[in-house]
């Protein structure tokens, strides 16, 4: 590989990397494109490889890309790193992997300037702002956990959408496991071991199905003093039934499934309060326990809310059948942050990685297409071709091409696919080891304490904020 | 198993659940023997283990363990861990998988009081003072990191002794990669890049090893555009050379190959100050830089220190060749707390895992003849068979039986005999893998954030401190 170290990017051939210096460092050249990518969630790493595949001996298109954290999380497993089946590592990829000669840029959206192309975002280095300009913008920012407004909900809840959230929900399980080892108390026994997931679509039902079978494993292998009649698993959909995404059959199996493994469904009920030790549901009743686990609702980011364009009533941004935004034909939307209606049922299709997946194919090609100035846009349709969802020991449901299929079969469909949609062999390897570890031995129960964090506050990097010209052209 | 479920602890036949519940919960024995064993390193780990086979079916002894942790931590592979070639909890026993009929308190040891035999300990739990009394009392607490009341140095160390220290370690080491690759500006990326280890004993000399391995190979990998030649790899040494255990020869073969792998040994020369982004030597240098790793040496705690009873300089606890308490027959002392004279030197036995286990054999046997009264005591003398060192990739100091032997073949053997010491099947299991792994696939370079922990400030147990009388007989 031949790099540019001015610009942190590589090219396969030196002819590209010679012509890189001539046209970038060396002079102006108008016909640069700039595509800027916010977002390394499965939308923005998948069409950061197939432009880079498009483009990779193409100098005059520069690819950049933002995001918060240095790694693509494989989102599908974080209920199996929650339950310590898999170690974090093994479903997160540096994304340093797939950039090859785009830039990386480790920080957080500040704002975007649709009209000036302009985007400013806070490097999570040093903390310092700096501006990007762009030709062609790519939304692919994902949702976060939305609380709707209740903070004590959000003080007191774990969420699940991040690394962090799964090892954070480990360490406490864990401690709660060796406080109710230790306490006589019925009661607070029975608080401590009170497990409750808010949410009933994919995420609480995984979550909770994964939890249960860790815990109750851990209560009888390593701690027989925990009185197992003590152990609750509640989960709390605010719909009538669970998995509102599926058919009505496999969701009612689901629930027969989940109870027979002990998990208590409550339906049609909202957690409206919480405290440290117990959560407050909209029918009156109070629940004693220390865990809970919010999976019940995202929205969409204010930096994505506050866009000056066309939002749907959850601040999504709207796009059309190419996947453009309304009156910006360089801006595209795609995945969680993107409003995209399905002709088909007049709704909204739901924000799941299949569907960002294939929504990213329609967007690098919309995208080859206004660049290269030929081939003719697609339009994004798409029926989803199934599910699938694990929700317990060995145990997962999976519709596929209409047909059903649960058990002990389905769990193995589920980990097959998502093996084969990992995005490296290596992470395939890892995890895959994992999976073999946990056939043989009990999940590791060690409990983690505080670990010291440096923080540099002291360091300058004398660059000053740079001006919008000198970071543009930096040899002028 | 049969339990109990009031002491969860429990036995091996039921008849002697039986009898236990008898002697214990029915009425008072006089004959009960209460062991208690501070400390859950390898010192009291491998006692537990022993005297466990021994009175596994004797109701008349109690056997309790006290440790801060809920783990046991495999130390000699702490500089793996920080490197990242092993997961952290590959190298973790929970304690609780070797208690059986023992019970285990996780918590801090508080007061000692030997006269009244009488120990307090503080819950992690809820942070509770609770009471226990013995007959025979075991010390293997291990030490401490010594910054020799320097606060500074303290403030912007790293230290390697527990698993956090580790994991800490690797994500700082990582987010230097990340900052370096950021800037543009050479003398910051330099301090960015250097890395500073203080104490030229093992675990200093294993810990530059291993990070200038996993640094320059993330570089190469991963950070194209940091330039090599601003990596710096410092070892600090306040003696004339490193590794002053060992014999001299070898000693400088390992000097000659960390030179080689461009670390810089700085000999005869002691840290005296420190800031975020400098560390000062005694020599009036300051060597820029953000990473600083203490291994310049260990103490006591104050809670060994104050004990009253004699005391070598440095605070450990005094024993005679019995490793037995001067002037107290029921307690024993051993591993990196106790001061034990080597006869044949004149000088104490070095604080090493290695010392540790051998003790715990005699201090096994010696606690069994006290109390079945039978059998001679056994006094400790050991010289070490040899010891190793690994030095950086794939390479390892070892001496065994006066013959040195360097290089893969050096590094195969520390694996071979390290792997064969972990105290369970699984765990050997998990390092053996971890190892496999990392022969094909580069070092995972994923930047973990901030996990959220739940702290549970208003959970009330209800029971008061109970008096010891109560704490004994809990069913008068």
């Amino acid at each position: 590989m031949h790099r540019c170290n001015k610009c942190d990017i590589e090219f396969r051939k030196k002819k590209t990397l010679e012509q890189h210096i001539q046209y970038i460092h060396k002079s102006v050249s108008p016909s640069i494109k700039k595509i800027l990518i916010l977002g390394g969630g499965f939308a923005g790493i998948n069409i950061l490889q197939d432009i880079l595949k498009e483009f990779q001996n193409n100098v005059n298109v520069e690819i950049s890309l933002v995001n918060q954290d240095n790694f693509f999380l494989f989102t599908p497993m974080l209920p199996e790193v929650a339950s310590g089946m898999i170690h974090p590592s093994d479903i997160s990829v540096p994304i340093r992997t797939f950039c090859k000669r785009a830039k990386f840029y480790q920080a957080v959206v500040s704002t975007i300037d649709l009209e000036q192309r302009l985007v400013t975002i806070t490097r999570t280095f040093d903390g310092k702002v700096h501006a990007l300009e762009y030709d062609y913008l790519i939304f692919a920012l994902g949702s976060k956990t939305n609380f709707f407004g209740n903070k004590n909900l959000e003080k007191h809840s774990f969420t699940i959408k991040t690394i962090e959230d799964a090892i954070g929900i480990r360490n406490h399980a864990i401690n709660m496991l060796e406080n109710a080892a230790q306490t006589g108390d019925p009661d607070l026994q029975q608080k401590l071991m009170t497990f409750t997931v808010v949410g009933g679509g994919f995420a609480g039902v995984e979550t909770i199905g994964a939890i249960n079978h860790f815990v109750r494993d851990a209560a009888a292998s390593t701690y027989p003093n925990i009185n197992k009649e003590k152990i609750n698993m509640i989960l709390i959909s605010s719909e009538k039934r669970i998995l509102p995404e599926i058919n009505k059959k496999l969701a009612l199996s689901a629930m027969r499934y989940l109870k027979k493994v002990s998990v208590k469904i409550i339906t049609a009920t909202k957690a409206i309060d919480a405290d440290e030790d117990y959560v407050l549901l909209d029918n009156g009743e109070k629940i004693p326990c220390t865990t809970l686990i919010w999976a019940g609702g995202v929205s969409v980011d204010p930096v994505i809310s506050e866009i000056k364009c066309e939002h749907d009533s959850s601040g999504k941004i709207k796009v059309d059948k190419y996947l453009k935004v309304a009156c910006f034909t360089n801006v595209f939307a795609l995945g969680d942050c993107a409003s995209i209606i399905d002709k088909t049922t007049g709704k909204p299709y739901p924000p799941t990685a299949q569907h960002a997946m294939h929504q990213s194919k329609v967007v690098s090609n919309n995208l080859k297409v206004a660049i290269n100035g030929k081939g003719s846009l697609v339009s994004f349709s798409y029926s989803s071709k199934g599910w699938m969802a694990s929700i317990g020991k060995r145990t997962a449901l999976v519709s596929i091409f209409g047909k059903n299929v649960e058990g002990i079969l389905a769990w193995f469909i589920w980990r097959t696919y998502y093996l084969i949609q990992m995005p490296t062999f290596e992470k395939r390897v890892k995890v895959a080891t994992d999976w073999l570890v946990d056939l043989f031995f009990k999940r590791d129960l060690t409990c983690v304490g505080k670990i010291k964090k440096k923080t540099l506050s002291k360091i300058d990097v004398k660059d000053e904020m740079p001006t919008l010209k000198e970071l543009l052209f930096p040899d002028l």
